[in-house]
């Protein structure tokens, strides 16, 4: 491709608004998880609206495709430009502002490129929550995050991030702008547009703004690390936290034994926590004002459950720091089997009453089929999604290892939970890399309508092709 | 038209399953306010998914048009068959049945024709809240509140209708079935294709089965009938409010003097309650369980909203007959406009921070424009929802008075909303009667874009023709 091609973008992004050198392109070609290097000829980083429009409509003009990214953290290479498709990545890096935050309506209004960390501060700093959490939300942006529907850690009690959501701005693929930005709990004006962009993978339009619902925020906690007795019976414990707690349950993580044993090993020592032979339950409940008696209400309850021979032994966060250490714990798994030689992560939902028959049978089946394999599993089990991770065999290579797993005994795993009501895909999505899943698992009147709604809107496949479909 | 264009409809759905005569296609043909006497051919009443994918196809090799229709209790007419269509109106209530429930996983399995109330009794057998709550709710159905995305008395808490669905099943306009009906609360795979039948009042498919996600019952309240001061700070009292109760408001309403007096009259005396110069509210907060001090925290609250001067005075229902009668007061405020002549009704949507600043403004212009009318405004004022209603002038015909403000000043009111952010339409939605509102205040965009997924997904313009677009 003659390098002039470039042209008409670097004038219209001025300088530093197109990168296009391998060693510039270099974070933004390579996934996440490192299992795809992808191909673009540039990178495009607008800083303004008008300014995206201007590129969709030039690389239309042009005949580049397009890849909208936000932090690139995604773990299915939906961000990803794939080799021979001449798709420009579009950047959100540099439209990154707080447009607006209006604290006695409760929401904020920011542009899709903000880092979610920032766009939590910004709420926290006028006593707000912005609930949507996540292990990548110091990089992730909000506009990925839509595009994703991310999920997270308090999906139990606030919802995926379509649920977070009440308005949004992107630009379409002849560079056209939606905008259906106002900020109201109620607008029922006919067919809402805007949901289509939430969890298309950028596949619609590139969101460039968003309004955000927000709440109290929640200042006081009360947090536990409880180990589970064999057999602890998953479903009925969460529902019993519900419902004797008001519903104020903010986090419900399941920690498996294996998982809590890769962090130890990486830390190199005990981590004053235990896991029962149930596997172990990170819980939080969190409030807005102190004299909501948080902490009785989760030892009355524990009480309960220890009666019941489910929990063997629990400890209540006495400190913040004694808090942070418990959560640290959980969020270090990932990083624990990446020490461990990594892991081939399926990322299970399952209505939570089928928790325990998955765990069982999906058990069951990898144990004769891939004996050699060891687990480990975590995840937001209140709202039922499992990551049900397989660690990397010593001596094995890790890629390789990947693609047996996804062309073999993964759909093991998917056709288990599939036949409890499951999916294969609670919060990843499908990106470039499970396509296939899509193809297989997915209801066809549903996949004929996606393709359908895909021409109607982007008629020329310019916008991230590849993904998803 | 000949009579026999019946018959492949009546063998399909047998005895009762047409109705055709003018006197049992009454209840169907006119609109639940009685604006608007439609026309059809015939009322279907399948009894089965199988049944409404029957009449679909034959209504489309018929040459019919198609209603959907459920409770018909919509306000603007979407469920009213047009004179000169020639369409079938499809009624739901006869596929009226709970499918399943799961209290493990807090969802529930319904088909679309339930009433709304059944579906909350079922829940509420299992210790478990469906939150949707709204006038109607002893006879619509919830696939309608589906289709119009319906609000009512808990989105404040709660959300809309398209907060509380997990999985949504409808027949298209080939009479083909779409199925997405997994209970799950994660499920990112792609377009979330279900998301468009909520809110697009049956323009796009025929819902014929829901998945509901719910709450553990809420048995505990403390309820509040609160009288303001002039000119106190509704926002502010809202965000207060929320932050002082851990956000444990379910309900949150405004009622203006001028509608307090209307129910008064009806009822010919004093209520017990009265409204402040600034009107009174309607609070109630809920827990699942009797530990958290919900009297406390109301009453702490309304002191010291009372210290700031913004209450006159607060009465705590002491009991479940006082709590019922102050809520009787608020959902007795449309009979009391009834029996006043009758209303028209705007139902404004804003942004709560803008609640103030739209009364003074719409007030005095309507002051201005149309000195003889009285105003009655009430509402889900927590999530900036304002039912400004017009009563309708001694002397003057009801329907020939909706024409004037319709045509009139009501556009004064709507612009005054939306240069404050704010909507024409929170809950009621577009139907037949607010097409033109559609067209004046839409963004083009978003227009073309409603167009393209109805060609789309019903190319022939089978469904609802004539609602919304």
């Amino acid at each position: 491709m003659p390098e002039t091609d470039l042209d008409p973008f670097r004038e219209a992004l001025g300088h530093g608004g197109v990168l296009s050198e391998a060693g510039e392109t270099e974070p933004y070609v390579l996934d996440h998880r490192g299992l795809m290097r992808g191909e673009t000829p540039a990178v495009l980083r607008p800083r303004s609206v008008a300014e995206v429009q201007e590129v969709v409509r030039l690389a239309g003009r042009l005949g580049f495709g397009i890849v909208p990214q936000g932090g690139n953290t995604g773990y299915v290479g939906g961000a990803t430009p794939e080799p021979g498709r001449r798709q420009l990545v579009v950047s959100l890096e540099r439209l990154a502002s707080l447009r607006s935050i209006d604290p006695l309506n409760f929401t904020m209004e920011c542009d899709a490129g903000m880092i979610l960390a920032q766009a939590q501060a910004a709420a926290a700093e006028h006593g707000l929550l912005l609930p949507l959490s996540l292990g990548s939300e110091g990089s992730c942006r909000l506009g990925g995050n839509l595009g994703t529907n991310a999920g997270g850690l308090q999906v139990l009690r606030y919802g995926m991030a379509r649920d977070l959501v009440l308005g949004i701005e992107a630009v379409l693929a002849d560079g056209s702008l939606f905008g259906d930005m106002r900020s109201l709990r109620k607008n029922n004006v006919g067919t809402d547009v805007k949901q289509l962009f939430v969890g298309s993978e950028g596949t619609l339009g590139i969101v460039t703004g968003v309004v955000l619902k927000l709440w109290p925020s929640q200042d006081y906690r009360a947090t536990a690390w409880v180990s589970l007795a064999e057999g602890a019976p998953l479903p009925e414990i969460a529902a019993r936290l519900r419902r004797e707690t008001a519903d104020l349950v903010s986090t419900f993580e399941l920690i498996s034994g294996n998982s809590l044993a890769l962090v130890e090993r990486m830390r190199g020592g005990a981590l004053g926590v235990a896991a029962g032979s149930g596997g172990a339950l990170l819980i939080e409940l969190s409030a807005s004002i102190e004299r909501i008696p948080l902490e009785e209400l989760l030892l009355a309850c524990l009480e309960g459950l220890m009666e019941a021979g489910y929990v063997e032994d629990a400890v209540l966060a006495q400190s913040e720091s004694q808090r942070r250490a418990f959560w640290a714990i959980r969020e270090t798994i990932p990083e624990g089997e990446k020490a461990a030689g990594g892991s081939v992560k399926l990322d299970i939902a399952l209505p939570v009453s089928a928790l325990a028959t998955f765990l069982e049978r999906a058990g069951a089946e990898l144990a004769r089929k891939m004996p050699e394999v060891r687990l480990s599993f975590y995840g937001h089990v209140g709202d039922g999604n499992l990551h049900y991770n397989l660690l990397v065999p010593e001596g094995r290579e890790r890629v390789a290892f990947t693609h047996e797993v996804n062309e073999g005994v993964a759909h093991t795993v998917y056709e288990i939970a599939r036949d409890l009501g499951g999916s294969y895909s609670a919060e990843y999505g499908i990106g470039r890399f499970k396509r296939d899943l899509l193809e297989r698992y997915a209801d066809p009147t549903r996949l004929t309508l996606v393709g359908a709604i895909k021409r109607a809107l982007d008629p020329e496949g310019r916008l991230n092709a590849g993904a998803m479909l």
